[in-house]
């Protein structure tokens, strides 16, 4: 799969995604009228309005990017009917040939971390059909609990050829409070970052792994260590734009080969018609806004590559 | 929320919380059939008899115990329709008295937890009117991310009176590779107890907090540890019975007023029918021989509980 994502980022040179994380407050008046005219006020309303956004800005977008992120927390917050929205999204990004990484950040011990595996990139047998629940390309994972909660996801990788990102170094504030203690005298991400690779070298695939690590934009330092440490392991960044990372921050995330980081955007693109920025706009071309915002985004990065 | 908890674990004298992990392999034949006879061969099938087979559960035991606990994991690999399923487990659960934890190790930063918290133990506002989505009692969460992943799920506990399990030191055998690494010369998930009973202040409701722990069974001398360090703490404990855990390596989770733990098992009730210990009930009674191994449980618990 990370092959597969590799030759999406160099046709489109972009080596970006997208974050579909809609919030309430996101969401255009005009798209919640028309679900609580077809549903009442409801979360079956919201949902409606949160596909009907999501769709939008792909449509907008996808000739520009290689890949899609939705953020599950931002649809488990509506319900079930927000994961029917998740899923229909999953699958619209898909048919307009964009890699879709959930992020799900999951983790638990063997067969629990297999049953999530199976639901977002595996498929289930029911009486001799196939299923494929959610259908995700590559998911974020969680590390907390060990090989034995990441290694069902390798497994269904290998199986599937699918991917994941596991959570190395997070992008918030208080990410330091355990991921930067000291063990021996290094912190625990890189212990953390170590053990990514180690995991990778079971799902090669070309010069990569399937097997990639979340690195935080915020903490560039850490990244120039962790690129290091982890040579053969894509970095998926968060936390550049709204979260306050640029794209002369983000250099050394990348190796020599151009390849090894992409970068998220979440509300910085899809909430670009509320800044002042993209107000010209206007909430009805809320979609032209988010385009444009992609569009200054890939100059900010592919001009900070260049000058790398 | 944890003294209602409390509340019910001494009216029916059971520290114990049965785990709904519904695995195709355990649904009986009958309840497939029926499903498939609804549905067709599909998710919704394995949906419908994954709602049957807990309901026949939470019949056979609810007036034993004080709690159920359905890992979210078990119904995300059957997609949207599991999720439906795992609603309406909820949902009667509380029905029948029965506290809900959710065990969905969930965690991310900022307003993404804030946001799995709305989910899953909050409400949401769609135009004046107020949704619970999944609207379990308590959840378990993911402190990888330190406090800001961790204060959006207390901020909502303390709004709508909930409570949390935070993963300190979990019960699979490769928990120790980072949790156990020492930091100035204590493992880590020392410093993550010390950190639960810190955000715990946050959160009192008598004399235990809203803001509990997961240690599993299967690490009593930790579990001893753990006890002393988080005295105001509860604590859910896994691995019971299938993981190896029994009764008399859990009497020190417990403080000397007999409360402050509550022991997990799954598999050891829902598929006891499968156990040649229970097997002269047969599939067809799975109820039946799901209550039989919670009053083993019980017995085994209280023994060595009455022997401290």
């Amino acid at each position: 799969m990370i092959s597969k994502l590799i030759n999406e980022i160099k046709k489109k040179n972009a080596p970006i995604v997208v974050g579909l994380d809609p919030q309430l407050g996101f969401l255009p008046k005009k798209l919640m009228k028309a679900g609580i005219r077809e549903y009442g006020k409801s979360l079956e309303a919201v949902a409606a309005a949160v596909f009907e956004f999501n769709k939008a800005i792909i449509d907008a977008t996808c000739d520009l990017i290689p890949a899609v992120k939705p953020q599950v927390a931002m649809y488990e917050q509506f319900g079930v009917s927000g994961l029917v929205a998740f899923r229909e999204t999953v699958e619209y990004a898909k048919s307009k040939g964009l890699i879709v990484i959930g992020d799900i950040k999951r983790g638990d011990i063997g067969s629990t971390s297999g049953a999530y595996a199976v639901g977002h990139i595996g498929t289930i047998q029911v009486e001799g059909e196939t299923f494929a629940p959610f259908d995700e390309d590559m998911v974020t994972v969680n590390p907390y609990l060990g090989s034995d909660g990441v290694k069902p996801f390798i497994q269904v990788c290998n199986e599937n050829d699918r991917g994941i990102f596991v959570l190395v170094k997070t992008s918030n504030p208080s990410s330091g409070e355990f991921q930067d203690r000291e063990i021996d005298g290094r912190p625990l991400y890189e212990l953390v970052g170590e053990q990514v690779a180690a995991w990778g070298e079971e799902s090669m695939d070309g010069d990569y792994s399937n097997v990639g690590a979340v690195v935080g934009a915020t903490y560039p330092e850490q990244g120039r260590v962790l690129r290091k440490l982890m040579p053969k392991t894509y970095i998926l960044v968060p936390g550049y734009g709204a979260q306050g990372g640029q794209g002369k921050d983000l250099v050394d995330f990348f190796n020599e080969d151009g390849l090894g980081a992409i970068i998220n955007s979440s509300r910085g693109i899809i909430a670009a018609y509320t800044k002042s920025e993209y107000a010209k706009f206007g909430e009805e071309h809320f979609a032209d806004a988010s385009r444009q915002a992609v569009v200054d985004m890939l100059d900010d990065i592919r001009g900070a590559l260049g000058s790398k």
